[in-house]
């Protein structure tokens, strides 16, 4: 039996789940509750996690206020995408001592993109003797641990494949802007150039993940992303996709390693594939002796997946050196659950 | 680049295997070759395992005369399926101060049913000093770290099924005999009975490694193995196998809790199923929150995989602490890989 002390910081779909799954393993307490969302601040967080018990913890955005308190615990952060968003938050975590599971993809590896970031977190983690870790289904797992994971079993490789086909149907208009879902191609181009569209966010991280377990020197890695069109009619709750327009973004990002392009990552990401006969999974081909072909169908889900890990990474954060810490330097990672009682 | 120090212990197939997979890292030197078969003995090692440079490496039976050697290193012991048999050459490279990497299939956790012998080495282990691991393809890898990595998505979980169906013609007389591939329904029957035949060996490890990690304590766990007859004739390069007659064991183990059957395993191990139809292949169906539905097919080949899980594990050693050790305790598994020359 632990006693785990939590603050819930970011209470999204992403954080409100993380903050229920941990409230059920009954292996400690939410401590804090953190969001600058005006229709969420004053409320109680068993309202708005929908918990049936009352928890007697008003969500704030005072976050200092917050972490001020002692003896600290562990931060579930799931404010952002980006690292340079979360850097301020993560920073204000650490000086008070908590330490960190973000579900920030960037995170995964923030060593990629924004190495000085990266130096400055894991330095301030050092001192303070204090862990922050980025996790998340993909980056964090399908796309990076489980393929590292298959390698295990191989003498030799020449390449890896991976690949992740899902449904967007059931995200809310954040995401479908971001995936340029119900554009014209004019517009996803559009989008494209200007930044509003980006397509998922986390290849170079699980890039950098494989490669640097792999010991394999990646000299050029490259993204692309080009518009899903519509042959039938799609629809979800929040879209309807005519034939013609944009039912999606599908990105690849490939690591070359001497020229030889060594990695690959498939991500087509749409509304209702199935519309088109397309089914979804999650599919990972280690090209080398031996050669190993998973499939893994239907998909894992994208958002009980991502819940799942950050909150399964509770346990075995005590297992990790102080610092910035990534899911390779973790025990295999494994399913928290609740005590079966005798 | 590291300069491993490796005595290789047992050169069997797999034993063989290992040290050429080693060699082809070029990251160390194999400074002991250890075996008992008169027909290996004196012999020097480049030719007994087929590498193309001489290594003035004699195979001796003296295995403490080799040990005594400084400065220590590693060993790659692959001589025995069983703790029992193992254990008094763990214990006294423990005592001459070397790591030990081992795939007998029952030191992949040998607490479950010999605990006072794996209590005994984790305590010499600790003493000097130093790590011992069981690894292999399965027990190490299939039916149990990639089964509990499945489980990293998870939010709860109610079931697990695995399943791993392979194709024993690769292999030789030994591996017929313990299977009871070729003989009549009787014979397997009475082979079971005394002790002759035995199926897989490494379900209750396999079990164990996967209750432990997900916190699961099993009441109760059961072994059945039952005969697969030929309806086809089937064939390998050691046995015939006539219809009607034995062409394998299917061997199945299964673990409760509460009374509840919370974990099934189960391995068909015969010659040429693709006689009958049957597709080789590694399944995983993780029943819970999410539901995981995982395939690899075929399976992970067992001789290539067995090498590549022990010799994968060299540079992992380092990061775990002195004792007895299992697959969980290692950081997510991953190929050790020649590096690519710039």
């Amino acid at each position: 039996m632990h006693d785990y002390h939590i603050i819930s910081w970011g209470l999204g779909a992403m954080g409100r789940g993380m903050a229920r799954l941990f409230l059920e393993k009954n292996q400690g307490r939410i401590v804090g509750a953190i969001d600058t969302d005006p229709d969420k601040i004053g409320r109680d967080l068993a309202e708005i996690i929908g918990w049936p018990e009352p928890l007697a913890l008003t969500v704030t955005d005072a976050a200092e206020t917050v972490l001020a308190q002692k003896p600290g615990g562990m931060i579930l952060l799931a404010t952002s995408s980006f690292t340079r968003e979360v850097l301020p938050q993560i920073e204000l975590a650490l000086k008070y001592g908590w330490d960190v599971i973000t579900i920030a993809e960037e995170m995964s590896a923030p060593q990629v993109q924004t190495p000085e970031l990266a130096e400055a977190i894991d330095r301030l983690a050092r001192e303070q003797g204090r862990v922050v870790l980025g996790t998340g289904i993909n980056p964090g797992f399908v796309l990076d641990t489980l393929v590292v994971a298959l390698t295990a079993p191989c003498l030799s490789i020449q390449k890896i494949r991976a690949e992740r086909v899902n449904d967007l149907s059931p995200f809310g208009p954040t995401v479908m802007a971001t995936q340029g879902v119900g554009t014209t191609v004019d517009e996803f181009e559009r989008g494209l150039a200007d930044g509003t569209i980006v397509g998922h966010v986390g290849f170079p991280q699980s890039l950098h993940l494989i490669a640097t377990a792999l010991g394999w020197e990646l000299d050029r890695i490259e993204e692309e992303r080009e518009p899903i069109v519509a042959r039938e009619r799609r629809q979800s709750p929040y879209v309807v996709v005519e034939p013609g327009r944009v039912a999606g973004c599908r990105h690849i990002a490939r690591g070359y390693s001497q020229g030889r392009l060594v990695l690959e990552l498939i991500h087509p990401q749409q509304v209702q594939p199935q519309a088109e006969g397309i089914s979804t999974g999650d599919y990972i081909t280690i090209e080398g002796t031996p050669t190993i072909s998973m499939q893994i169908q239907p998909e894992i889900p994208g958002g009980l997946g991502t819940i799942a890990m950050a909150v399964n990474a509770i346990p075995l954060l005590a297992k990790l050196k102080p610092g910035l810490r990534t899911m390779l330097d973790l025990p295999v990672p494994r399913a928290w659950l609740q005590r079966r009682k005798k």
